[in-house]
This record gives C-alpha cells, sequence and structure tokens, in this order.
C-alpha cells in the first residue's frame, strides 16, 4: 500500500485538514492518508488551549468519517512523550515492511527540516512530499535544506512539491472564534463542530488553565493543568491512583490507561515518588476523595523523573535521619503544613502590628555587647575585632520607640545554649513590639490581644493545615480574651496547693510552667515576678520593690513562654546601679542610659517567640518542626 | 482674717462643693472661703476628661458670683506641676503672715493624711477641718491618723469635725451626664450650666483623647492630649512655640503664658530638647502651620526633662558623629521619615506576596558553607565547631520552593566584604522569592511587578516621609511597567556607544550600572550575562550557552543594582560539573544536588536587596540610613 502521513495537532481537525490531505491523496495515487494527531507537538509543552488526545483523536474520526481513503490513526498518541516523526516512521517500517510511505508537510517548513531529530535518517527511511500553496516561494527553504543536509535531499524533496490551494482556515482561528463567540462551524467538518459544540471545547470554561489543588474548587467540571511532584502511585492495569502534590497541596488524580496511554502511564510509574509531572485533566468533586476534588487526568507529561528512590518513605525515620534530610522532608504533608501555618502567623504578625500602627524597626543582628552576660551569646569574628549575634532586639525597640512611639522588630535572633530540649533552638524568630508612654497593663492587654488574633487567624485560614496534622481544635477555640492574669504569688501558691515542688523566689522551670498552665484552659499571663531572676532593665513595682513589673505568658497544653516582656526602668540612677550589681560594662550602655537622659518616658513591650507558637498552634512537641531549616546543637545542616 | 481653704478639681464646680463651703463658713466664722482649682490632681496624671485649668478657674469664678465670702483663687493653679497642700500653705503663710488658714478636706480622706507630701509640717501650718456627712464614722480615719502622725494630730482633727448635709452631686457624676444626654444642669449653679453649655465642656467632643500628630486631622477643633517630646522651643515672655515629636510627626504647639501658666513655660523651656512632655490642647486646622495643623495648648505636664544638652543640634555633624549617636539619631525628622519609608517598604513586600500565594520560608542565618567561597563570609564559633552567617537564602529557597510551589524569604543576611561604599552593609535585609515551573522570563515579570508595587505604594502612603526628605518624586512617578529590558550584549553596546570604559565579558560596576541607568527613566532589567561572571547554579541559554540567564534590575538615579536573579539550572549532571569547575566541596551541596535528583523542575527567582531599594525610594545617597542601626566594616555600635 502507498500511505501519505498527516500529523499534527488536529486541534480541531478543520476543512483545510481533509482539502490537503484528499488532494495530496489524488495527485500522489494514495491509498490511504493517515491523520496522525500528536500527543503534544515538540517545542511547544503546556498548551493550555489543547484538547485531550483523546477529544482529538475523536475530532479527527469525525472528520474522516466517510471520507474515502482517510483513517484517522491512534498510532503517535499510543506513544508517550514528545512525539519525533523519526519513530513514528520507524515503527511503520517494523509494523508494515511490505507499505511504502509519504510524510506530508507544510512547504513553509522546509527549511526546519535539519533541525528535526535525527533528520538524515528521516529522508531516508521516508519520502517528504511538501504541500504549497500557488505563488508560494520555496527556493529559500530548499536552499536552507541542501545546506543542512545535502543538495540531494532538496532535489528529492523538490520532486514532490504540490500545489494545493486549500481554504484559508487555522486551528488557532477556529479556537479564537469559539472563544470570542465569532461565527466558526462553516470552517470545521459538521461533525466535528457538532462534537466541539457539545464538549464544550475551546469556549469560556475550556481553556486549560494552571490550577493549585489548594483552589481545585474554584474549577469543577473544568480542565485544568496540575504542575507538581508525584506524591504516590497505586494501581496497575487499567487504571492508577495517583497523588499529585503542588506545592499548595496534594489531590488524588485518577489515570485511565485508555486516556493517558499505557506508556506514558508505565513511564510516570517508573519515575517514581517526587519525579516531576504535569498533568492535565478535569476537576470532579467527589465527597469521598480526600480533600473533596479529585482530578480526571487525560494527559500526562513527565518533566522529570526521580533519578534515584526518595530516601523519605512512608515508614517511620528517625529524627535525626528526617532533620539530615530536612531539604526532602519539607515536602510531607505534615511538615509542609506547619511551614504553611508558620507563613500564616508570620503574616498575621505583620498585619497586626502594621493595622496598628506600629513602625517596624528591624534590629541589628551583629551587637557590640551582651544584655545578659556573654555565656549564651554566639560570637563572630568581625573583621579584625569580635561581635555577637542578637539574643534579643529589645534594648534597640527601646531606642526606636522614643523614636517612632509604637515600633516592633520580627527577625532571627540567636542563643548559644548548650540545652537540647523540645523547646530550644539555637535560631529562633521573635517578634518585640515596644511602646512608648506604656505600661505593664499596655503590654499584657497587647500580648493578649496578639495572641487572641494569631489563634484565631491560624483557625479561620489553616483549617485544611490544621486538619493534615489531626490538630485538635478544641484548646485553641477557647483561646479567647480575657485570659486569666495571676500574680508570681499566685502562681507559686498555686504550685505549693498541687504538691508540686517549687523553691519560691526561683524563676519557673518547664515543669512549672505545664503545671500551673494545666490549671487553666487558656493561655495565662503571670506578673510581677522577683525582680532577682529577672533582667537589669525590668521596672520595679513601685507597690511591691521586690517585684519586677514584668509577664510572661504560658501557653496552653504543656507549650510553655510564648511571650515574655513588662515595663522597662525608666530611672537613669537606678540603671546605672543595676548595671554594676549585675557587673556589665557600663561603657556599652551608654547609649542605652542615654534613652533615660533625654526623655526618660514609662514605655513596656514584649518578645514572642515564633517558632513556639507556631509548634503551640501546629500541635507539634517539638519547636524543631516549626522553622524550615532548624539549628540546634548539634545541627547546622543542612 | 480667717480664711478657709477648699481645693479640689472642681471638674465641674458644682452645688455640693458650694455647700460644703458656705457651711464651712458659717460653722467655722471665717471671713471668706477659697475654692483653689488644683492644675492636676496628684495621682492622677493624664485625666483624659479634665477640662483644661482655664476653663476650670473660669467656672469656679462663676460658682462664686455673689456668694457672699466666696473666693475663687488661681493660687494653685499659678504654680507649676502637681499641686502639693504643703506649698500652697506656705505660699500663702509668707505672702500673708497676719491671716489664719483653715483647709478643708473630706472626712473618708483623713486616713489618706499621713501620706500627704511633709504631713507632719503640714498639719502644724494650718488647721485641718474635716467635713463629714452624719452618721459616716470617723473613728478608724481618726485611728489611721493616730498611727501615722501622733496622738495630738488625731486629737486636733477630732476637734475640727465639721457635719454637713450637702446635696448628693459629684464632678464624675455631671460629667457622666453631660456624655450620657442625661439632664445635669441642676447639679450646677446656673452660670456655670451656661458655660458648659456653651463650650461643649464634657461632651462627645471634649473628653480629651490621646491623638497621634500623623491623626491631627481627625481632631480639628478638639481637645487633645499629645505625649511626646520636645523638639523645638521657641518664643519667650507672653507666647512660646513648640515643637512636639511623638513618632508619628512633629507639630507646632502655641503655648501662652496666660493659658499654660509662667511657671510650666520656664520648666518646659529649661527641660530643654527631647525632653519627655504630655501636652494637652486644641486642634486648629491652619495653613501656614506645618502638617496644616497646629496645637494650641493649655496644658503642659512635664514628664521627664532631659538630663544634659541634647548632643544632635540643628547644625550640621561629622558622619561618625551622627552613627555614634544613631540611638538618638534616629529621632531626627529624616531619619525618621526614611525609617517609616523602610517600615511601609517592607509591609508592601509581605502583602505583595502573601497576596500572591507566597509560602513566606524563612532561610536559616547559620549556614555550614558557601554558595561562592568563604571569602566573604562571616565566622562564627558554632559550639566546639564553625559556621557561617548566611549571604543568601536562595539554595535554601530553592528546595522550599520545590515543597511550597511559590516561596519566600526576608531576613537579614550577612557580607564580610571590606569595601566601604555607599551601597555596602555588612549586615542587610534580602528578600528572595523562588518560584517552581517557573523561568527567567516569570522571574522578571515578577520583579518589574514588586518595583511597581513597592514604588508605587510609598507615593500612595507615605508622602508626608517623602515631603520631609525633599524627595523628588517625578522620578518615582515613572517607575510604571513595562521597564525597559535588554541583554547585557545591548548594555555593553551601549556603554561603547556612549564612550564609557567597559570591557566586554566582566561584570558591571557601580559606574557602569550608573552610566546604563541614566539612559533610561525607569529601572532597566539587563538580562543574560555572561556565564562566567555569574554564580554556577545558573541556567545557560541554550540559544547562547555562554550566557546564563539571569537578570539584573538597575534602579535609575545611580542607585545601582536593587534585584539580582534568574533561572536555576536543573541538570543534575551540569550541576555537578560547575561545582568541579568552581572547586567547591561537593558534599557541602549534596543536599541541593538532591534537589535535581527528586524532581527537577524550571524553576526562578531573585533577591532585592532592602536597604538599596529603600535608599532609592527615599532618596538618600547612602544606604546605612535605610536601616535602624547600620552596620558597616568600621561600625558595629551602638
Amino acid at each position: 500500500m502507498r500511505i501519505g502521513l498527516l500529523g499534527g495537532s488536529f486541534n480541531p481537525p478543520h476543512r483545510g485538514h481533509l482539502a490537503v490531505a484528499r488532494a495530496v491523496r489524488a495527485a500522489l495515487d494514495l491509498d490511504e492518508v493517515w491523520l496522525l494527531p500528536a500527543p503534544r507537538p515538540p517545542h511547544k509543552p503546556g498548551r493550555r488551549d489543547m484538547a485531550s488526545p483523546r477529544d482529538r483523536l475523536a475530532m479527527v474520526r469525525l472528520a474522516t468519517q466517510g471520507e474515502p481513503g482517510l483513517v484517522a490513526s491512534d498510532l503517535e498518541l499510543r506513544r508517550p512523550g514528545p512525539s519525533y516523526t523519526i519513530d513514528t516512521v520507524r515503527t511503520l517500517a517494523a509494523e508494515r515492511p511490505g507499505d511504502c510511505f509519504y510524510w506530508v508537510i507544510g512547504a513553509d517548513t522546509i527549511d526546519e527540516l535539519p533541525t528535526w531529530k535525527e533528520a538524515a535518517a528521516l529522508l531516508e527511511a521516508v519520502t517528504f512530499v511538501a504541500v504549497d500553496r500557488p505563488g508560494h516561494d520555496v527556493e529559500e527553504g530548499l536552499r536552507a535544506l541542501a545546506e543542512g543536509l545535502g543538495a540531494e535531499a532538496a532535489q528529492r524533496l523538490r520532486e514532490h512539491l504540490l500545489r494545493v490551494d486549500p481554504p484559508d482556515v487555522s486551528s488557532t482561528e477556529v479556537r479564537r472564534r469559539v472563544l470570542a463567540g465569532e461565527p466558526w462551524e462553516h470552517l470545521v467538518p459538521p461533525r466535528v463542530a457538532e462534537f466541539i459544540r457539545a464538549e464544550g471545547l475551546y469556549g469560556r470554561n475550556f481553556v486549560t488553565r494552571i490550577a493549585t489543588v489548594r483552589a481545585l474548587e474554584d474549577f469543577v467540571d473544568q480542565r485544568v493543568e496540575l504542575r507538581g511532584w508525584l506524591y504516590k502511585f497505586r494501581g496497575k492495569g487499567k487504571i492508577a491512583f495517583l497523588h499529585l502534590r503542588d506545592g499548595t497541596g496534594v489531590v488524588q488524580c485518577v489515570a485511565k490507561r485508555d486516556e493517558v496511554g499505557a506508556e506514558a502511564l508505565r513511564r510516570v510509574k517508573e519515575a517514581g515518588q517526587e519525579s516531576a509531572l504535569i498533568l492535565r485533566g478535569t476537576v470532579r468533586a467527589d465527597e469521598r476523595a480526600p480533600g473533596g476534588y479529585e482530578v480526571v487526568a487525560d494527559d500526562l507529561e513527565l518533566v522529570a523523573p526521580a533519578t534515584e528512590e526518595y530516601p523519605i518513605a512512608l515508614q517511620d525515620h528517625g529524627i535525626d535521619f528526617l532533620l539530615s534530610k530536612r531539604h526532602l522532608w519539607l515536602r510531607s504533608r505534615k511538615q509542609h503544613a506547619v511551614l504553611r501555618i508558620r507563613s500564616e502567623v508570620c503574616q498575621g504578625i505583620r498585619d497586626f502590628f502594621y493595622a496598628r500602627d506600629f513602625v517596624l524597626t528591624d534590629a541589628p543582628i551583629f551587637t557590640p555587647s551582651a544584655c545578659e552576660g556573654t555565656t549564651n551569646l554566639f560570637e563572630v569574628n568581625y573583621f579584625d575585632d569580635k561581635a555577637y549575634l542578637t539574643q534579643s532586639g529589645q534594648l534597640y525597640m527601646e531606642a526606636t520607640a522614643m523614636a517612632h512611639g509604637k515600633v516592633y522588630c520580627f527577625g532571627p535572633t540567636f542563643r548559644a545554649e548548650r540545652s537540647k530540649t523540645r523547646r530550644h533552638l539555637t535560631e529562633f524568630w521573635m517578634c518585640e513590639p515596644e511602646m512608648a508612654y506604656a505600661t505593664l497593663d499596655d503590654a499584657m492587654d497587647l500580648a493578649e490581644e496578639l495572641l487572641e488574633y494569631l489563634v484565631g487567624r491560624a483557625l479561620e485560614r489553616c483549617g485544611r493545615e490544621l486538619a493534615v496534622l489531626e490538630r485538635d481544635l478544641e484548646p485553641l477555640e477557647r483561646v479567647r480574651r480575657p485570659f486569666p492574669r495571676i500574680t508570681y504569688d499566685e502562681a507559686a501558691a498555686l504550685l505549693a496547693e498541687k504538691g508540686h515542688e517549687f523553691r519560691y523566689g526561683d524563676d519557673f522551670g518547664a515543669p512549672d510552667e505545664t503545671a500551673i498552665s494545666e490549671h487553666f484552659d487558656r493561655p495565662v499571663l503571670i506578673h510581677r515576678y522577683p525582680a532577682a531572676v529577672k533582667a537589669f532593665y525590668m521596672k520595679r513595682d513601685p507597690a511591691a520593690p521586690d517585684k519586677a513589673l514584668c509577664v510572661d505568658v504560658i501557653a496552653p497544653e504543656g507549650v510553655g513562654e510564648v511571650i515574655g516582656g513588662g515595663e522597662r526602668a525608666t530611672d537613669l540612677a537606678y540603671l546605672e546601679e543595676q548595671i554594676a550589681a549585675h557587673r556589665l560594662p557600663k561603657e556599652a550602655f551608654e547609649w542605652y542610659l542615654d534613652l533615660r537622659r533625654f526623655g526618660s518616658v514609662p514605655h513596656a513591650g514584649f518578645g514572642l517567640g515564633l517558632e513556639r507558637t507556631v509548634a503551640w498552634i501546629a500541635g507539634r512537641e517539638h519547636v524543631r518542626e516549626a522553622i524550615p531549616f532548624p539549628r540546634t546543637l548539634y545541627r547546622k545542616e543542612p
């Protein structure tokens, strides 16, 4: 048999395609002309107005129905990945050794032939037929071909030039008209028009949009493109269930072999977990699906297979292993959820203070000296000198509060503590507001308001993440003002009452905080600690000078202190005394004392530990999960 | 003469006051009873529903008009600060040695007498008369008095107990009724009622609200309280102009000696620049006033005088001096304005990315190794090991982008460069977005959109600050998309055309950037630099493999590069080669290479230098003014 081959997207097939096919068949006296829809045209990945391969094949079948000698072929669609002509030709030569094939191209693409895959071999394997419009000059194209593949190749093609004058129509124009609502039906065969109408192709709801898993609800019954990674692959044979992760969430996708192609399915399966994958298909609402939606795939595009087996399986790993693979562990659903909550809490903090006219004044990281001794400080080689990494921006916020009234900083802080508890990181983020003309009560009010806001915002906006984490919401829902406020003395009495061992006068340790917090159903504010256990800059309570006007906020559920703050001493002489008593180098604090020399006013503020707050809200035991790349005593990688 | 003294706020004076005064006069056969409005009751600073001293004196005058023997006295109002009885009594004793004074108090305050200033001396200096309601038990109060000041004092007061049954009315009740719109006129003398109505005292618009300078427009013709610092004091004699700084701005206040008291005015003047001051008065719109509003003060409350002369005068100081006083220099108007713009730009960045569903994933500060060699890295003693301070979060953002799709970090980064230019800080903030499934074009689009947004937002919300800085707005208003996009080659050709010396193949230096940017009226994107001058992780341009798919954005007005970024290499083998070619330790990058092993996808992003962006928008020559506490080669204090 003499067979013509006409490749293309056929998106959709139109009267021009048929005219060319008929003309080629007649001119070369072919037995058949096959129309071969391509899986995806090479060099055009991810076209969003591309109908599914199945629909394009169906349209080509409808178009060729009743057309003598014209045949719809799924030959290329059955092969995965980009379609290269040489592959198709070789398959045909192997399958049908007795037949003779003619490959039909447009004359305006002759000059591109040398760039085709294995062009020289291709020209040996198949006879090319170039279809040209009357009057078009092909000489330039032939010259390019001669340059690229030799004079003989050009000569052979010249012999197979065919002048055809098909109707002036293109698939692009058809799609444009459908979308624009202009007449288009006359451009395609009637059965194709019927199909386009029935399936809603190329219309408003058709154009494949890049969707996100998080926003699937906006795309129900629409065809979308999802770009992500393979999270899980299940099933074999005729149907597979793929879990696709796209950064915003994970969705279950149904891929039928007959829809996406056996080869494509096999390749994705073999590519393995965390291979990169673009998937196109239709979004369906389905109550049984996790998340409420699933995607019925019609097209799988493997972007990059995993080069080896993904090291983090669904089974349990030790924490050290997971932390050493933190760059990958981040992709796991729970870790993903925790960090998304972290992001929301951070924006919540920003919005909270912005709405209240606090000015962000970032504290420096390099500090020349220590507030509270150098024991827990990281030392840096600062050119030919030493510097330390900040433990707290508070002193600096006191300076900026005198310049801006209400300020905050929110950045990383550092503690070189040799402690290895679930509450400690060497590098963590702290948010520190400070207000001029404010008292301890103002700081307590603000702390309460902030925590209520952050927890409320997480409940409102992180429902999916909290569900992934299986977080019990009830304790969070109780975080409503007013919070209980008790003095240190009352807290100590409470511990005594409970028979909890505690020495009055000491600071509360983690077990003490837990015991106290168990007594309340929401965060508790403990104020007026013994001045001796608090920092030198705390203001003394005029009503009880051995107490400091300070407050710690203890979160419930054993989380412990999430906020510490208070009112700052305003009296120059008192601070000078304190600096001496704490044996701190006075020169280093001269600038700080200047704040009392020039317009000393009552002022107060606090620090909120971000990771503790996030771990609390997310219901994670350990703060290390509440930061993308945790740094601890024994870990500073990856 | 025998004179009774009845102190109080008289806010307002009411029928009860008059009844007591009349009864005391009659019972003790006094020649006169003086009603002495106090400047501010001690222990009640900053009462917000307190009428001005002038209005209270006026009301007492109206109340005593036509009352035989009752006299309105401005004795206490003429003295500044809190009014202590002992001071008043001593003044009177000195001024009127022949007269005999009786101090009238309520019997329910007898127990507080021992806490009065110099209580023992006071009881010697004046005879106290305690007015009591019939049936009230004063024994407890007298016991407390005996304990505190001795039995004799108690006995003397017992002899001067006076039973009076005045109408049941209090100033608090009068104010409450006025504000609530309930009948109140019968509780005060008719002339006082008339005055309250005419002046609008105690009504909705009266209650003194704590205003901010920034929000004065909301308080026109209302009485407000401003809490701040003295920025400037001008004038002497009858009228003074105070510039008050409250953190949100600076406002001119007019203080007439007759309104606020000569003594108060003198004390504030002497307290000096940057003393802390609460000022109450009425807001007036006045086009001639800087900012459009001024406050007519009626009450000055000195919170804390400056203890020495403020070191930053209005004259010029050297930059080293100013930086050494950065904690105070921050208060200057221009520095204040720059940091407020910084705060707005930061929130702008946060909002921009939040609105576009980017997840904030903070990069770690401690890094185990260097992207681009250790030369410019700060080394930290990390327990028994070394760590480095991050130069860029990008590699980490590539990891989180694979987990979250679109991410950004925004935190401090560090460069230990020994350069001392106006564009360099050792510690600066950088915002680094990264997008999975994105290309150089996507990064360029995002960069353009971000800059347009930030500049537009500053123009919209920082008008006052830009005005303080005398920033030419025209260049900022031109920052609208699309920005010009040129290749490195085009930029190099441009330099050649201008006769600017530049060696093709080199990176652009600051003078080159300036020369290029002068050619355009808005930021210019330069893309596709020679791969050799860019980092190892850049993707090569497939169309020109010696070029990297990178982009730098050069801001106009000589500001230079504010953004650098591009598309990242996705190919594992290529990156391994690059790491070897750059002689980087491969082990340190194994985690990074994992991102190519597991689902490598096209991705792109960039870094925006915050301080350069802020310095540009604010029109400041040097980036050091664009951060609260700049750190440079020679400076890490304060």
